[in-house]
């Protein structure tokens, strides 16, 4: 179970973008600390993240004082403070609704476990998915959410579904008693507010890429 | 071809956040049209997007002046206007490079076109793959993409290869004259300063909603 008390916020609103890109400078941080680095300047620290250096100090502040001056960060300090931060210095039990290509894809992914993540259960409502193996892992009935989300534990709920489905996973994870929900299908889904709820959205990220090329040809 | 003079900014740089909630303003009021709405208040859309009227009301201020005051907002006009503005009122020739889980995931989704994105071809650098049927696409070995993009018009690529390969997938898309990368693969990959380049990483949203439970605990 997640300590309580994890950290004290200097300010109780964080931006989104921040905790987001906070995700990134751990990434960062453990690719350089797997490359054998034990400090870095924030000024390499930013370049490295393509960030700005007052950005990652502003970001940084939110959660209290890092970094030595004249020195840099001490790269295993600050992963370990920034997952305190992030929440992810404990495994978070996750279970996913929706085996198909997308699904599947998530399940074959190796990093979940090494980012603090465990996919302990994937369900899905086809009789002829239910019984199947994907990655080490029998897919089982979504009516069997509830039961098996309190025998495991289970935390964190992903959505894989098509549209049309996602809001009844969402209603299953939700009486299972999930406390957080990540929603790659493409529609809106409504969860009551106790429940966290992110949408990953790609066709987001494509957009932007489509404007920010429209953009450079305008120039 | 995309028109070079497709809208005029109010600002030169626009925010990240705020491209990415066009997106989705987009998705909401297509939804929304599909169910048959002609008009809706800035509150409505504001409330349907899960974002507050003013910050609305300010994406929008970017690229002109959009709403009748007592009335609202057309939305045909305004899904038009803000595809003009996102660069999607054509459809882009996209290609994927990584046939794995993901790609093929990718590859099997419904909708890239809908949505103004054409995945006209898919590479692989495994000779197994290479020459199979990948939802209507053959997959081609990954030294023709130079060959094939001129061809095709291929404007963005998508990466969807391991991690480790991820930098040589960008090397050939890049040669390729390919002009953004949407990178899906778990790495930070460098690219010439002319190429536009977007990170898909969904542990930074999984981190989120983990930061999320995390704050709400200590409440």
């Amino acid at each position: 179970m997640p300590n309580p008390r994890l950290f004290s916020l200097k300010s109780d609103s964080i931006p989104r973008a921040t905790i987001q890109r906070l995700a990134l400078y751990v990434q960062v941080l453990e690719d350089l600390q797997r490359e054998g680095a034990d400090v870095i300047s924030s000024e390499s620290l930013a370049k490295a993240c393509d960030v700005n250096p007052s950005q990652i100090r502003k970001d940084l502040a939110y959660f209290g004082k890092f970094g030595v001056r004249g020195v840099g960060y001490y790269i295993q300090d600050l992963i370990a403070s920034l997952k305190r931060c992030l929440g992810i210095d404990h495994t978070w039990k996750t279970v996913l609704v929706g085996v198909g290509n997308l699904g599947r894809a998530l399940l074959n992914h190796k990093e979940f476990k090494l980012r603090g993540f465990e996919v302990i259960g994937a369900f899905d409502c086809d009789p002829f998915k239910i019984g199947e193996e994907v990655s080490g892992l029998e897919v089982m009935c979504t009516k069997r959410l509830m039961e098996k989300s309190h025998e495991l534990g289970v935390e964190i709920g992903i959505i894989t579904t098509p549209p049309e489905r996602a809001q009844r996973a969402a209603n299953h994870l939700v009486e299972a008693g999930i406390k957080g929900i990540l929603n790659f299908a493409p529609a809106r889904i409504t969860v009551p507010e106790h429940v966290v709820l992110e949408y990953v959205d790609f066709f987001h990220h494509l957009y932007s890429v489509a404007f920010n090329i429209t953009l450079s040809q305008q120039k």
